[in-house]
């Protein structure tokens, strides 16, 4: 099994590092990654710049592995479609990523961009992350990872699927379980910090705390809240397929 | 009505000012958008760096206008949470994009994150887009979109949907209607360019022709190819139900 692995912290980021090191005992693993922190870059690809690509030696092991000037969903195409041409990966797996990457927020996430083009590509992805940067609990993560790798090649018909995985950060005895959850929502309080420069005029930080909002009970949000690990199918068809009748029935003029 | 229009082609781009100028008909309209060309952006937000904001003369209009340091996501979510902070818009258009915005490129589109972002708040949305810069063409759409504001705002219950418009670029004449549709698939072949710097280390640029590939019916890319006004509702919940039961079936050890 050939599994392509990617991020967007960047490749010299702790939990990819745990990750491909976990990944190696069940099949062959290529890093390509960011150069650097890519977040909340949502699913943007570079159009605009030439994407440069340097092997690197990874850390202390002989994993091929690839820095990419571009976002995770660049390290993605360009994986699969240049420097890994001939080498179709099996799977793609995007993370560990340093913080959650729940409901609504999946949307801004690189993590799960990454997950998503390889689904786009028909090859199935698991995108998954944890707000730590504990290595033991990183390694818990990246063992689970491994089990719902073996699962997806149990089940080749979920190539249109991405498994998005958030690990909960308690200690490994007060973990719960495993839930299979949907999207919650993510709404933000205070959301723009306003400051002036020397010269008297306003800029503005993106900031803001996450509001208390009612959540649906099934939703990732309070699965990981409870400490399960949430499991949650992500889809790339964006079609409103419950509005899509409804808004037949409209009258157009042209 | 309070109309908020934004655009990921930059502020001064033909379609954002034809747009807003047939808008201004129906009712007062306040345009935030970005200050340069976005292009590709996805559902990137500014997080690292402060958000610049300029108001601006808007053309030969007396519009409200202010453009930004940031993404399109940026210029909804700083538009709605600070500058219209105690206005807020009863919906947002973003567009008209000089381009189609079809099928799974819908994720890398900029024009259509901003009315994705404007739906997450619970405010009905928009995206336009055409493949053309004729003006007559321009006023045609904006017209078009005229029309579904009104529809929109008569279904008060479609908050949580985005309507994305794609109009032909064939003359008014030809125009065989308007088709309800879904995404379709959009794939590209070759996508990749290699290129050699003076030094002799490879670079890339991302490129690739649309593939022709078999689509649904319903799809998107049929009805524009047809000469269809396609429209396609559209969900910012990624969950993947489809597969949801399937997945709980799977058995996990933790």
């Amino acid at each position: 099994m050939r599994i392509l692995v990617a991020n967007d912290d960047g490749i010299f980021a702790e939990g990819i590092y745990i990750l491909s090191k976990e990944l190696q005992k069940i099949g062959e693993v290529i890093v390509v990654a960011p150069n650097s922190e890519r977040s909340a870059t949502g699913h943007a690809i570079t159009l605009h710049q030439p994407l440069r690509v340097e092997k690197v030696k990874f850390f202390d092991t002989p994993i091929e592995a690839y820095s990419i000037s571009g976002t995770p969903a660049d390290c993605i195409k360009l994986g699969v479609e240049a420097l890994l041409k001939d080498r179709k990966p099996d799977i793609v797996i995007s993370g560990i990523n340093n913080g959650p990457n729940l409901g609504t927020d999946v949307i801004y996430s690189g993590t799960v961009s990454a997950a998503v083009e390889a689904a786009i590509m028909e090859i199935p992805s698991i995108a998954i992350s944890m707000g730590t940067t504990e290595i033991t609990q990183y390694n818990d993560a990246a063992k689970f990872v491994c089990q719902i790798v073996n699962q997806i090649m149990n089940n080749r018909d979920l190539i249109d699927t991405i498994i998005n995985i958030n690990y909960p950060t308690c200690s490994r005895e007060e973990i719960k379980g495993v839930k299979v959850t949907t999207l919650g929502v993510r709404k933000y309080e205070n959301t723009f910090i306003e400051r002036k420069d020397p010269r008297g005029n306003s800029y503005y930080w993106t900031s803001g705390i996450v509001a208390e909002i009612e959540q649906n009970q099934n939703s990732d949000i309070i699965a990981l809240k409870n400490n399960y690990i949430s499991i949650t199918p992500i889809d790339f068809d964006l079609t409103h397929f419950n509005t899509f009748e409804k808004i037949k029935e409209w009258n157009f003029k042209i």
